[in-house]
């Protein structure tokens, strides 16, 4: 008689070869005949184990493409995080279904999850053990269902957690834009204006996701962005500021991977976005944040009234995590300065840091950095703006901002004239007399975009004028720059389905809806 | 000076070589330098184009497994699809950004879709050009705004029109029953019992996906189950009836894509299920259809008012589409009849069309022929159910099965206890006397597909008990059975995480939850 209830031989021990695959997702391949005797299914969510016991959550496929019998084929991506190569030995099982299934349907149920489901969710996706289809049935559930502040603050301890951790010596300041307005380059002048004044403003920031330019990308035309978590902080150390990008750092690694999921369908969750935030601060030690949210149309907030709550929503998480936080709710209703796109902006902003720049983006980015120097104790309340004012005036801001791209491996010493920027080029022109009566920061990113921002960096856009302004028919309202004539080509079509610059009196709709009016325009070389 | 709007060479053609990859997705793979070319990035979704102009959605990933420069590695399931093979050559471009997001955001906004665009996102599914994350961000959207019945009746439409529509020259009748009640093999029974009353009964079934079997697995052990639309016509037409498997026949195949996103979270919103079931019987021309509607818990419908909410809206959206539609709630609170697998129940049903079966099975399955023989005016209102037991008597209805295995390629001789099940058992005995409170049709789906089923043909169980039923300590309730030692092994482990059977006057409950007791138990052989 046989016994029902017996072990087989311990089985799933294979050899590995790398292969060169550039996808997010870690992939195994394996023969089918292998796969059989594992009971493993094309697609099926694997664990595969170093023999060193690191382990790591796979997708595995059956393919003939492998040649020998024992052998899987290993994405390079994978590899590299189990530190495993050719020839190794590894033991691949079918993964169990993860725990924190059960908490999303929970939750798309319509209930509220306990700090340990919060975590168990944001571990997995950490992990890899859930992906994006999942990822998004999470995210439009929090949509839905909302989530209270004891969850808000689980996410964000979770989301914290998850990462790495960055401690610096002495208390941290630090700045951060709700996005959506285009042209925001705020934070070149604000960390150099908050550093010059003896404050640690270690930034990270973002590349542009679904905008013409993040921070990130800004920065990059100027200096390296890239650094690991010892460079940045003798980065800091020595500058007493930096503005880097936060992706390599892995702090908060959670968001980035829903952030990649979420914007296949444009989706933003509230409780979602406030805990990204505060947990990547949190994991640079920003015990003070000075909060920009901007509102009107075109912005993540269309109310005064919505920014105010959202603002709220943040002075309360604050509090919980030991972060005091400050929001200030600004004008977005179009760009800030006149240049959209990387360099630019990079132009606009070291200009604006030399000599002078637009009142829009001077005003918005010594107001913010008041606030934060207010907040440490640099001025007295009701003088921080006074004094950020002065620190640019008297090129502190500068020499700081050229210490900053030193340390960071710029050139300290280039001029805003020097940077680059797309050969191809397309004028527009205004096509009656009147006054600008909107600047459509959606038509505006859409144009920049399709010139090629934020990837080809000397492409975007420069708006010569603003809401308010009068113009004369003839006079130049938009240059679009790109490096591509196709990208520019595909500008100028953006350009005529949308309506970036609105003059009054204008014919304001047709039906059905249709351009309205075609600018008066001259394709061109800026040679 | 150049110009900047220019057309560049045609570019994008390229060499093909298969690759085969058991995959739902369609993959190409490019060298970095090509897909720089071509201003593709890993990941992007691209359209390839055959000479014959052929056109399919693919992933594209960049990769250096590539040999040489203009040629892309095809996964197998694309090729197939645009008939391509090994040096042919194909035109690739990015593909445009799918109309479909758009109107799945209106949804997720909370907005009603007309006819156009849900007749967009079915095409896109269908076409593959959005994929499982975009699936799951629309059917969440279904599940919290829903939809009325102008969006049911149009995505009905849409589903059918986008796939195989099946025509037969006589009427057709047939029968569906919405899942979650384990057991339930009367199709078997009241597909045989219809056609030997005359009516034409074409039934295209289903493979399991989250429970033990399902009505195509248990046929399967008996005859052939996959055909093409000729194959299965012909069928049909030499019998009157078929019992054979949709997937095969491309009926509104938008389903199939949409059940595997969703079931990553056991989604299944009550609009996309309506919708689906009647695309796939208007796809077989079906103008009465009788729906079976389990009721009570661990099935869909908890209530019998909420199944009898649910048959309104089938027999309205019947009503705009032609079809007639009467509804039998059904008890659904245990199991259908004793077995659970698919050999188990081939052999039940057999055995209850030769000679005798469970009350339960037989009752179930006369009442809802019945109700078709008087749809289809073969009796009087009030007597299709006696004629069905009438036929089921006579033995006309296992002439008629008979007849159907052996068109659709199956022994028509073989006898019940012929039927192969799985070597390995293990038995489970009442541990106190009383009475069976309870048989949970979760518990026993989970022991079913632990043991092996569906795909282990032999797996399953048999229930000794039932409802009410009386039992001594050490009668025998249960029996498992496995194909593998080591799936008996986690079956073993599931009943013993579970409560599949329920005897009166045994704890309830203790505090932490754990299992409540152990069942006396033997492992063994069925030799």
């Amino acid at each position: 008689m046989k016994r029902g209830v017996k072990m087989e031989e311990e089985k799933g021990i294979v050899k590995i070869k790398v292969f060169d695959l550039e996808t997010d997702e870690k992939i195994v391949l394996i023969r089918r005949d292998d796969a059989e005797k594992l009971d493993l299914k094309s697609q099926d969510k694997i664990i595969l184990q170093s023999k060193e016991g690191k382990r790591v959550y796979a997708t595995i496929y059956i393919s003939n493409v492998v040649e020998e019998k024992n052998l899987v084929l290993v994405s390079n991506n994978l590899a590299a995080e189990i530190d495993i190569k050719d020839g190794d030995k590894v033991k691949i099982s079918l993964a169990p279904i993860p725990k924190s299934i059960q908490y999303i349907k929970k939750k798309i149920s319509g209930q509220k999850l306990d700090a340990n489901e919060i975590y168990q969710i944001i571990r997995d996706i950490v992990d890899g053990h859930i992906g994006p289809v999942e990822i998004m049935g999470y995210t439009l559930a929090v949509n839905y269902v909302e989530m209270d502040m004891d969850e808000i603050e689980a996410l964000t301890r979770a989301m914290y957690e998850t990462g790495n951790i960055i401690e610096f010596d002495a208390p941290t300041y630090d700045k951060h834009s709700i996005g959506g307005v285009p042209g925001n380059k705020v934070s070149l002048l604000i960390v150099p204006i908050v550093a010059a004044a003896g404050l640690l403003i270690p930034k990270t920031s973002s590349k542009a996701i679904t905008s013409p330019t993040g921070t990130a990308d800004t920065m990059e035309v100027l200096a390296d962005v890239e650094f690991d978590v010892d460079e940045f902080k003798e980065i800091v150390s020595k500058t007493g500021g930096a503005i880097v990008w936060g992706g390599k750092l892995e702090l908060a690694p959670a968001d980035d991977i829903i952030i990649r999921a979420e914007r296949t369908l444009g989706l933003d969750p509230i409780p979602q976005m406030i805990a990204s935030i505060m947990a990547k601060k949190m994991a640079t030690g920003i015990k003070h944040l000075v909060l920009d949210i901007p509102a009107g149309v075109g912005t993540k907030m269309t109310t005064v009234e919505e920014a105010t709550n959202i603002g709220r929503l943040f002075i309360e998480l604050g509090d919980r995590l030991g972060v005091r936080v400050q929001c200030g709710v600004t004008y977005g209703a179009q760009p800030v300065g006149h240049a959209v796109g990387p360099a630019l902006e990079a132009r606009e902003a070291l200009q604006a840091l030399i000599k002078d720049g637009p009142a829009s983006l001077i005003e918005k980015a010594t107001s913010l950095a008041g606030i934060l120097l207010e907040m440490g104790g640099k001025a007295p309340i009701g003088y921080g703006y006074a004094l950020a004012k002065e620190i640019l005036r008297k090129g502190d801001a500068y020499s700081k901002m050229k210490e900053i791209i030193e340390a960071q491996g710029g050139d300290p010493d280039v001029k805003p004239d020097e940077i680059p920027v797309g050969e191809y080029h397309y004028e527009v022109y205004a096509p009656v007399d009147g006054f600008v009566t909107d600047v459509s920061n959606i038509a505006v990113s859409a144009i920049a975009r399709a010139a090629g921002a934020p990837k080809d960096r000397g492409a975007g856009i420069i708006l010569h004028v603003k809401r308010g302004h009068k113009v004369t028919k003839g006079d130049k309202i938009l240059d679009i720059y790109a490096e591509r004539s196709t990208r520019l080509q595909d500008a100028v079509g953006v350009l005529h389905s949308t309506r970036p610059i609105i003059i009054e009196g204008m014919l304001l709709k047709t039906i059905p809806e249709r351009p309205i009016y075609t600018y008066f325009s001259q394709g061109s070389s800026s040679e």
